[in-house]
């Protein structure tokens, strides 16, 4: 590695997802050294140029950035806590998957070591990393994500810090997956109704894509006035009285066209209770009361 | 009028969408006639050149093309039951929001009466009437629609006809309203989830926005496999038992930031069924088999 200028890296765990993660460091030519249980996985990875440590504790003494990949938080205890002085001094970049309370509680426990603390989410599979597309969210030590940005963008284009509170990393890719099945599950619940009469999911997709398209703008809308917190939710578009008539009319079809009224029924029981809390001439920006309620559940 | 090529329109019931719709008419230099109980609702058009008809029967006689749009179906019948002969060789384009059983029914009602039915649904407020982005769904008669069809476009440049059954354009305007409503509820979720961690929706909207982009190709991929029609839905991005877990991160991220855990809870429930039946290792598209079913409710 002499005359390489780029920082040193380890990877911690070598699964499906860590492989992927050591490779893009190789592709750019950063000095990696790997470390997994199961030291066969790391053939390919040598293959390309990794170090294969012996020890986890000899892979995170490698240089500053350690990555860390591996199923759950429990593995990661395993496999770091019996290190304790090596992590000194070091940024623990952490992709395993957990829940924001995790996140929060490895900071501490980092910091008790010595090291920078960064969590990171990955709304990517293996096959996107190294890509434009990949987003990776972390949040923790804003200086360490600084100091070692470049090289973690190389693991995706869209690689983005969202904050101190190392929890945060993990909330965004929660609120999106969330998206993601709120949507969907709309999407084919629409299909369902179509289909009932002989139209092809196909058919309905480019209305529900360009129409999604227009449902960016009023959340955009939707957006200032939830920021504002002025509880004013001027109705620009559309109130939520007009919406809640539709949303009859939604239900009434799923009904007679034979399909399931499980998600209108939902929508329409969440939307009637907006309405009783007074909100028929807001927006639908006024449904953040409802789901800033812990009760309403 | 003298001169003028374009065919003559009768536009029945000016109330604000009426009236646009009129007004689009004349715009494009149709001779326009109008109709509507309070006759004082017709100023403004008379002075851009409308004719105003003293009685429905006068209004509907001025032409083939007859647009109607009023309150309800009710209030269609009170105006134009007793005018029946004078309807005989008509195309009656109904833009009044019923059930796709209304249009239905009035397809029949109206062929009794010898004339050509389209039922349309209006995606668009009265200011976007005319624009090229304003959506109007037609079915019903399809070579009423054929003969037309430009003139109907004057009222919006995204106008699409969608088959012979007059229920579709009410089914398909439904379906995307629903996919409005799946999408905002879980980005205001996303947005009360991350206000609890002190971060704004404005922040969060651009990525849910682009995200939204990505959904669309998971959808693209989805309406493919339901169509096929082969209950074999490849989990070709992630299988419904992965999307499961990460449900319950969502599930369990509301519950610990302390906002409604009510929609996450709903799609958890949801999903956990379709394990249930056995859809553990198909993609999200096999989702569509409990949106089917009507006892799914
Ligand atoms: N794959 C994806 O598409 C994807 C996407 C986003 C996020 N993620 C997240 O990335 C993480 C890794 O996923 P993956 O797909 O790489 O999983 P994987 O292929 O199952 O790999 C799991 C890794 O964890 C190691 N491990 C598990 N228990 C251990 C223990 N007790 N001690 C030491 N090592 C242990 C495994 O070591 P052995 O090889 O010795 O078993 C292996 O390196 C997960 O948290 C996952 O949620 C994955
Ligand atoms: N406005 C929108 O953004 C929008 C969007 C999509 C679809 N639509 C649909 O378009 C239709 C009309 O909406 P609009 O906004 O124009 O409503 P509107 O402003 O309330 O106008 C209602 C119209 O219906 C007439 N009417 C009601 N009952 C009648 C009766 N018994 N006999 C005769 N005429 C009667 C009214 O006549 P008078 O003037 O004499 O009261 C008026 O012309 C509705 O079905 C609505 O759902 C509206």
């Amino acid at each position: 590695m002499a005359g390489n200028d780029r920082s040193p890296v380890t990877v911690i765990g070598l699964g499906l997802m860590g492989q992927a993660l050591a490779a893009a460091f190789l592709r750019a030519g950063h000095p990696t050294t790997v470390w997994n249980r199961t030291p066969e996985k790391a053939a390919d990875l040598v293959r390309e140029g990794a170090v294969l440590a012996p020890t986890a504790a000899e892979a995170v003494t490698a240089g500053e950035l350690v990555v860390v990949c591996l199923t759950t938080y429990d593995a990661m205890h395993e496999v770091l806590d019996p290190l304790d002085g090596a992590l000194s001094g070091r940024v623990l970049a952490n992709l395993t998957s957990g829940s924001s309370e995790q996140a929060r509680e490895t900071e501490t426990w980092a910091s008790e070591r010595g090291a920078a603390y960064l969590d990171g989410a990955i709304m990517a599979v293996p096959a996107m990393i190294g890509g434009d597309e990949a987003v990776l969210f972390y949040s923790g030590s804003a200086s360490a994500f600084e100091k070692h940005e470049a090289t973690l963008r190389l693991l995706g284009g869209r690689t983005t810090y969202v904050g101190e509170d190392p929890g945060l990393a993990v909330l965004y890719d929660v609120a999106l997956l969330g998206v993601m099945w709120g949507t969907l599950n709309s999407f084919v619940h629409g299909a369902a109704l179509l289909k009932s009469a002989g139209i092809d999911a196909t058919a309905f997709l480019p209305w529900a894509t360009s129409w999604l398209d227009a449902v960016k703008l009023f959340a955009t809308d939707y957006a200032g006035q939830i920021d504002a917190g002025d509880a004013e939710y001027p109705a620009n578009d559309a109130k939520l009285s007009t919406h809640f008539a539709s949303i009859e009319h939604l239900l009434h079809e799923s009904e007679t066209q034979g399909v399931s009224t499980e998600l209108p029924a939902f929508v329409h029981a969440l939307v009637k209770r907006a309405l009783d809390k007074g909100h028929g001439d807001n927006s639908y920006a006024a449904m953040i009361e409802l789901f800033q309620d812990p009760k309403a559940s």
